[in-house]
C-alpha cells in the first residue's frame, strides 16, 4: 500500500474513533428516565452511578484527545507522544467500557446471589439508551485497537523483515 | 543503559507481572464465605458474579501467556506478535479489572438509587480477599502498561532521534 493511502486510511480510522467516543459520551448524558414504582417517583440518569460517570469522563477524553490528533500535523516530531497516548486512550476507553457493561449487565439481568434486582423492566429507554453508548463505546475501543495494532505492525515491520 | 541491563530490566518486569497475575487469579479463586442472613444460609463465592469469572479468566490467560513469554527465547523472531500480544494482554487485564472493581465497589458501597444494598457487612472476608485480588489485578496492568511504555520507548527511539 502507498503511503499516502496509509495515511488516509489513519485518518478516516481517527475520524471513526472520535465519532465513535462523541456518540458514546452524548447518548450516555442524554439517558434519562422517570418511572413510578409503588407510588414512588424514580429517576434513572447516567449520573446515579459512579461507573457510567467514568465511562463518560473516560470518551470525553478519548473525544478531546482524538480531536487534537486530527487536528495536528501528520508530519509533528510529537508521533512517538502519539503512540504512547494511543495506548494509554486505548487502555482507557477499554476499561470503562467493560466497567459500564458490568454495571448495565447487572441492570438487566440481576443478581439472585447479591439480591440486586433487575431494573429494565421498570426504565426500558433508560436501558436502550445506555446500551446504544456502549455499543458506541465498543466501537471506539475497538477502532483504537485496530489503530494500535496498524501502528505496531507499520513501525516494527523494517526492523524485523 | 546497557543492553543487557535492559534485558535484565524486562526479564524481571515480566516475571513481576506473572506473579501479580497469578496472585490475582488464585486470591479470587479462593474467595469464599458462608454467612447466615435471616436464617437463610448466604454463600458468597467468585462464580456467584460474570465478572468475577471474566477476571478470573482474564488473568488465567495473561499468567499463562506471561510463562510463555518467559520461557521463549529472547532471541525469538517472534518479536513483533510479542508486541501485539502486549498490547492485547495489557487491554483484557485493564478490561477485567475496571469491570471487577465496578462490582466490588458495588458491593461495598451498594446503590441506593437502583436499591442495590451493600454486602461487606454481611461477608467482609470475603470482601477483603476480592480487594486483595484487585490489588494485584492493579499491579499486572500497571507493569503491562510500563512494559509497553518501555518498547514503544525503545522501537521508536531509534527512528525519532
Amino acid at each position: 500500500m502507498e503511503k499516502s493511502t496509509k495515511m488516509i486510511a489513519t485518518f478516516l480510522l481517527r475520524l471513526l474513533a472520535l465519532g465513535a467516543t462523541v456518540a458514546a459520551t452524548v447518548v450516555m448524558v442524554t439517558s434519562h428516565e422517570t418511572t413510578i414504582v409503588v407510588n414512588l417517583e424514580f429517576e434513572a440518569k447516567y449520573s446515579n452511578d459512579p461507573t457510567f460517570k467514568y465511562f463518560v469522563v473516560a470518551n470525553a477524553i478519548g473525544s478531546l484527545y482524538g480531536l487534537c490528533v486530527l487536528l495536528m500535523s501528520s508530519k509533528s516530531l510529537l508521533k512517538r507522544a502519539i503512540v504512547t497516548l494511543d495506548v494509554t486512550v486505548s487502555m482507557l476507553l477499554a476499561s470503562s467500557f467493560s466497567a459500564a457493561l458490568a454495571i448495565a449487565y447487572l441492570g438487566k439481568k440481576g443478581n439472585s446471589h447479591a439480591g440486586w434486582l433487575p431494573l429494565c423492566d421498570q426504565v426500558p429507554k433508560f436501558c436502550d439508551h445506555v446500551t446504544g453508548a456502549l455499543i458506541a463505546g465498543l466501537a471506539g475501543v475497538i477502532i483504537y485497537l485496530v489503530l494500535l495494532l496498524h501502528t505496531i505492525h507499520t513501525v516494527l515491520n523494517p526492523l524485523f523483515p
